[in-house]
């Protein structure tokens, strides 16, 4: 099956307590095209980029089998910039720089050969053109994912609700988990949330794992802890990609494929943080993927035994 | 098998975002005991009380299994007081008001009877105290096991690590093993702890599991995310004591048997935090341990499937 990914592609700039980064390529699709790669072909990209984003990245792209009829450059702009600080914790950042620069005025064009994607993975983005992606398929596509952040919470909430009802699947990570819905406890917070139109949620608690929810189900996803996060910019990205390309190649939504999807997912974000930037996907290979998945189990398994 | 237990024996004041309670039993070994008496009799205890600490507390535990051979009563004296006060997000707290009352000279006494017990668990105490109880046992128990926390590292750190060189079990929290490492990493923190002296080291990340580290292995324990969490007064010791009560069950220290004790452990845990101070501990059945147990392994089972 296909996946159709939108996103921002972007130029980074990105700081760490161990090393810092002046200009790295980035931006949600960039992590997203990569992680679901590999999973599932073809990966049909809706994106814009400036005259600097390296041509050798999108020929990568197209080797891994995304479809970039649906990518925009325009030679007269620069791509979208985000320059980021990260905190001694590493759980915490603050936003040194954004310049908008393209997707100032992004247009998403969806191609003809795009429509009846079965699986959509809108990343994260201003919600209204999030929305653009949902108006602009003709057919109801089997599952639609989003996911989003505490921006636009603070500036487009409206818009960010209207988007969120009209979704099968949201990812949120912990702390936009409780802003979203004002509900500390984060069993109440997805819970909550799918009352607000999707019909899955799954919150990311970085190195805690993730949770996932379904009806009155939860799946509570083990974490895989790391002797060493490098940065983590892209580790969501990531693990959507990862999450949404294990879902369209299975090619069904059962809660069992989505607990699979959210290990894989784990996994392609437990690789993401290890370098700057995009740089561990690159040379990631589908062995390595299959040997960490395994792991997930194995360093949480214990033998019952009743008292 | 049987278990030695120190700790203290107290009156809370504890306030939390949603209600409060002026005076109510609590302490580390009030928990620990009714934790472990779930698994394992005799519990030998070891703690000082004040004329204030009810009597009707005391004969429960002696009905519970818990031998008080090696419980001091001051009469003259008022039981050891704790009153704090928790954050918005139940994760933090202050210290409102300590009194050590009984706890100023504590001498902990060692009954013949309880020389030769095989498991011993050093509830959070001065660490000196904790020293001396290891001091008084006349043979090498089987495992010895001590919790701690950060009020220790900041006011008595070498006598703490003194203390830790000669167990062969730490339970710590997320951040204090952070604190006493230096490691931001808790996989390098908890490693780390394993170079101080005890064989195995137990991170206990609240609401996202525990950790357990023995030689190069690392087990990642399960959490059970819980819809309220009344009060986290008692989490930790109810921790503690359900892990060193199904160890002492089982006689036997191996991996796959600590994997279990700390599921056990965060069973009780999850328990405790249900209700003030230790009230849902006291009408707690074994029945629901049971239960709870099969739950931990449920919410994060899922069927392995490769890609």
């Amino acid at each position: 099956m296909s996946l159709l990914v939108i996103g921002t592609m972007a130029f980074d700039a990105i700081e760490t307590p161990f090393a810092k980064v002046d200009s790295i390529i980035g931006g949600a699709a960039t992590f997203i095209t990569l992680s679901a790669s590999f999973f599932v072909q073809p990966v049909n990209l809706v994106a814009v980029i400036g005259y600097d984003y390296p041509q050798e990245t999108v020929d990568d792209l197209v080797r891994r089998g995304v479809n970039i009829e649906g990518l925009q450059r325009k030679t007269d702009q620069k791509s979208f910039f985000w320059a980021g600080k990260y905190h001694n914790d590493l759980n915490t950042r603050d936003t040194v720089a954004t310049e908008l620069n393209v997707l100032a005025d992004f247009d998403p064009v969806l191609p003809d050969s795009y429509q009846g994607t079965p699986f959509v993975l809108l990343g994260n983005l201003t919600p209204s053109v999030q929305m653009q992606v949902i108006e602009r398929m003709k057919d109801r596509p089997q599952l639609i994912a989003m996911d989003t952040m505490n921006f636009w919470m603070d500036i487009a909430l409206d818009s960010l609700l209207e988007t969120i009802e009209k979704v099968d699947l949201l990812t949120i990570n912990d702390e936009e988990a409780r802003q979203l819905t004002g509900e500390f406890s984060l069993i109440k917070a997805g819970k909550k949330i799918l009352t607000m139109g999707p019909k899955y949620a799954v919150i990311k608690k970085g190195e805690h794992g993730a949770l996932l929810f379904y009806e009155d189900q939860v799946f509570v996803a083990p974490a895989l802890p790391l002797e060493e996060v490098f940065d983590p910019t892209g580790a969501g990205d990531s693990f959507a990609g990862g999450m949404m390309g294990y879902l369209a190649r299975q090619g069904e939504v059962t809660f069992d494929n989505l607990k699979n999807a959210i290990i894989y997912g784990s996994t392609l974000a437990s690789f993401c943080v290890e370098d700057f930037g995009p740089r561990r996907l690159l040379t990631l290979t589908k062995d390595e993927i299959r040997q960490r998945y395994l792991a997930f189990q194995q360093i949480s398994a214990y033998n019952q035994t009743l008292i």
